[in-house]
C-alpha cells in the first residue's frame, strides 16, 4: 500500500528502511487514545454538519467495536503496519469502506498525534500518582507505628544526632507529596487539546474545536494551533518529575540496602 | 583560624586543597540572603528567650549594618574566608564580640545553607519570570502588529499552508507563558523554610519555626526536619523548568537567524 | 533453587522482586562468550591438576555440546534463571552431576563477568568495524564516480564556494575511518584478560592466568586483579566511540535528507 | 570597526548582543598558538612566491616580536577585539600596515580556528598525561612501601578477601596509564593541519600545506579540506578521555574520604 509519504518517491522502500522508519512497535500502546480521539473527531464532524449524520454514527460504531475486540484480545495491532493511526484507519475502511477514509477529514497527522499523545500521558500521569499515593499511605502507617524508635542519623558518614525511625520515614513521605504535586502541575498543564490544529495552521472546514476537547476530557482547545502541534515541553517536564521521583526512590532504596 | 571540620586534622590544609574546598567563589552570591535569614533568626532567639533582648537586638543592627555596607559597596566579601557564612559571622563577631558568637545558637550549617539557597533561588526566579512576560507582552504586541502579515508554514522543510506571522508569534507567547507557570509552580513548592531542622533532627531550644518562616517570606516552616535540610529537589525542577524556557528561546532563535 | 545472595534472608523474595534483579533478559546474549570462558577455564584447571584430566574432558566437552544445541536452536537459554552464568551451570550440573559443580572452582561470579563482558563487546568492535569499513569503500567508490560533479558548498546557510561531489563524499569516508582507528584503539585496550582475578583479590589454588588469557584470545592477563574485576572504562570509551561514529552517520542522513 | 560579518546589517550590533556574541574571552587563551599558525603560513606564503620575501619576513619578525611581549607580560590581549584572531591582526597592522593585512591571503577564518584549537589541545593534552604520569609513579612509589600491609577487601560493602594496600594502590596505577594511553591516541589522531582547507573548499593560490603541517609539528595536512575545517570529533574524544580520567581520580578520591 502506498505510505503517506511516498509522493517523490518511484520504487518501494529497501525493507531495513521501513522497518526503521515504522513507528508501530512505539505507537501501539497508544491504540485506545487513538480509536477515542476519532470517536470524538466523528461525532463533532457529524454535529458540524461535514460529516452526514450516517456516516457519523457508523464511524463511532464501528471504531466503538475495533476498540472492544482489541480490548478482549480478539483484534491484535498488526506490527506490519507503519503507524498505530494508519492501522486503525485500515481497519476501519476494511469493515465499512469509503465512509472509513471520510474520517480524516479536516485533520492532520501532525494533531492526531499530538492529542494522542497527551492522553497518553495523562493516563500514565493518573497511574503513576495513585502509586506513589499508596506509598506516602505505607509510610505515613509504618512511621506511626516506629515513632519511638530511635536510630542515630548520620552527616558525613558520622553519627551526628538521634532520629525517630518514624520522623526517618516520613521525610520520604513528604518527598513523595511534592512528587505527586509536580505530577499533578504537569497533567494539567498539558491538558489543553490539539485537535483541530491540522498540520499546524488549522484548516478551513468549519469544525468546532470545543466538542472534541469536551469529549476527550480537555480542558479546552489549545489557544495556539501552531503551539499545539509542535512543542512537547510537556513530555520534557513530565521526564524530569518522573526522574525527580525515581531519585527519591532511588535514595530510599539504596537506604534499605545499606541497612 | 580552625576550620569547622578541622577536628581529626593534625596539620593545616595545603593551600591547593583549601581553595578547592572553599565554596566562597559559589556562595557569595548569597551574601543578602544569608544575613536576612540571620537577621530573623536572631529576632526568633530574642522573642523565644534563647537569647537576650540585648543581644538580640545588637545583631540584628550589626548584621543590618553589614548588609548595608555590602549594598553601598563600602564592605567585599573577603574570598580567603571559606565560606559566606563564615565570613557573616567573623564579620559581626569582629565588631560586637561574643554577642556575635551566640548568633549560631540553636541553628547548623545545614539549614542555614538550605534555608539561603531557597531564598537565594525563590529571587532569580521572580527575575526571570519578570524578564519572560516582559518577552510575552512583546509578543503579543508584535503580533497585533503583523496580523495580516502571511508566511509560509512549513512541515518536514517544505511549504505546507499559509499562515499569519502574528499566529506564528504567538505560538512563542504559549510557549513562555506555559514556562512562567512552571517557574511559579516550582517557587510555590519550595516555598517552605528549612530554618530549625539543624543538622538533620531539630534542636533542644525551644525555638518558634514559624517566626522564622513568617519572617522570611516562607508560607511555612517544612514539616520536616531531615526531608527540609537534605532534599534539593527544588533545585533539579528549577534546572528543568530554565532547560524547557531556553529550548523556547533558542527554537526561536534559530528561525530567526534561519530568516 | 538458592540463590546465591540468599543468605541472610528467611523466606523467599517476590517475584517482582525477583524479575527486577534478574539480568538474564540482558546477560543472555552472552552465552556464548560464557561457555567459551568456562571451557578455557576448566581447560586450565586440567592442566594445572585442580581438577583431574577426567572431570577437565568431561566438563569441556558437555559445555561444547550445550553450545552446539544453543546455536543450533535446539536448547534455549532459560529466561526464568537468574543470570547466563547460572544457566550454563545448571544445564552442565543437570547433565553431569557432581562434576559440573567442581567448574566454579577458583572462579568468582565477579572475574566471570567481567571475562564474558570484554569478550562480547571485543566481537561487537568487530562487526561495527566491518560495517563502518564496508561504508568507506562505498564512499570511495562513489567519490569516483562524481569526482567532476560540481556541488555549491556552504558556510553559515549562504553559498561560499563550488565543491566536488566526490569531495564531498570523501569528507565522511575520512571521518569514518578515524571511527574505525578510535574502534580499534579501544578492542587493544580492553583485550586483556580479567579471569584469575577472583572475587577482587585473586584466589589461593595454584592457577595460571596465561593459560587462559591465551585460549580465549587476550593479549594478556590483566596485570591487577582490583583493576580487572572493578573497571569498566573499556565500556565508556566504547559508548564514546561508537557516539562520534553516529554522529557522523547522523550528519550524513540529515545532509541526505535536506537534498 | 567594521566587523566581519557586517555585510547586511544597516547600524551597529546592541552591546549585549556584541558581548554575546563575542568570543575572545574564551580564545584568547589561544593567543600563543594563533600567532605561531600565522608565522608558519608567512612562511609558507614567503616559500611560495604568494608574499614578496620582504612582506613575509617582515610579518614573521613582528608577529614574533608581539608574541614575546604578551609572553613577558608588557601586551595584554584586547577584551575588546571581536576574537584572538581578529586582535593579533589589528595589532600586526597597526604595527607594519598595509603588510599586515596580506597575512590573511590564502586563508580562512574556519581553516585558522581548526588548526589554532587543534595545537592548543595537543598541548593541553600532554600538559595533563605529564601530571597523570607523575600520579602513577607516586603511586608505584607507595606501593612498594606498603606491599605488605594487608587491608579488607570488599565486595557488596562486606568484606571478602584481604588485599594487600600496595596492590590496592597499583590498581588505580593501571587506570592511570590506561587513561594516559586514551591521551596519546587521541593526540595522534588529531595531529593533522586543517592549515589551507580555507573555508570548507581550499583555495586557488599555489599555497604549499605540507610546509605549514611540518612547521606547526603536525605529522602530515588533513587529507580533506571540508573534513579538516568542519569535524570536532578529536574535541569529543578528549573530553571523553578526561572524563574517565576524573572517573577514576573521583573513585579514588571517595574511597580516601571514606578512610
Amino acid at each position: 500500500m502506498a505510505k503517506l509519504w511516498s509522493g517523490r518517491l518511484h520504487s518501494g522502500l529497501d525493507a531495513a528502511a521501513e522497518d526503521f522508519n515504522a513507528s508501530i512497535r512505539v505507537d501501539a500502546r497508544m491504540v485506545r487514545e487513538d480509536i477515542e480521539g476519532s470517536v470524538a473527531h466523528a461525532a463533532m464532524l457529524g454535529a458540524c454538519g461535514i460529516l452526514t449524520p450516517e456516516d457519523a454514527a457508523l464511524i463511532r460504531k464501528t471504531l466503538n467495536e475495533i476498540r472492544a475486540e482489541i480490548e478482549a484480545g480478539t483484534l491484535a495491532v498488526d506490527p506490519a503496519a507503519e503507524d498505530v493511526h494508519t492501522f486503525v484507519e485500515q481497519e476501519l475502511t476494511a469493515r465499512i469502506g469509503e465512509a472509513g477514509k471520510r474520517l480524516h477529514t479536516a485533520r492532520s497527522r501532525n494533531d492526531q498525534v499530538a492529542t494522542d499523545f497527551r492522553m497518553h500521558l495523562r493516563g500514565e500521569i493518573a497511574g503513576v500518582r495513585e502509586l506513589a499515593k499508596k506509598l506516602v499511605a505505607a509510610l505515613c502507617d509504618k512511621a506511626e507505628v516506629y515513632a519511638d524508635a530511635i536510630l542515630p542519623g548520620y552527616t558525613h558518614l558520622q553519627r551526628a544526632q538521634p532520629v525517630s525511625f518514624g520522623h526517618h520515614l516520613m521525610a520520604y513521605a513528604f518527598m513523595l507529596r511534592r512528587d505527586c504535586s509536580r505530577l499533578s502541575d504537569c497533567a494539567r498543564r498539558m491538558n489543553e487539546s490539539p485537535l483541530g490544529s491540522g498540520a499546524l495552521a488549522g484548516t478551513t472546514f468549519p469544525i468546532d474545536r470545543a466538542i472534541t476537547a469536551g469529549l476527550l476530557g480537555f480542558d479546552a482547545p489549545c489557544r495556539n494551533s501552531m503551539d499545539g502541534v509542535s512543542d512537547r515541553d510537556f513530555a520534557v517536564e513530565l521526564l524530569s518529575a518522573l526522574s525527580i521521583l525515581m531519585m527519591h526512590l532511588s535514595r530510599f532504596s539504596e537506604e534499605i540496602i545499606l541497612w
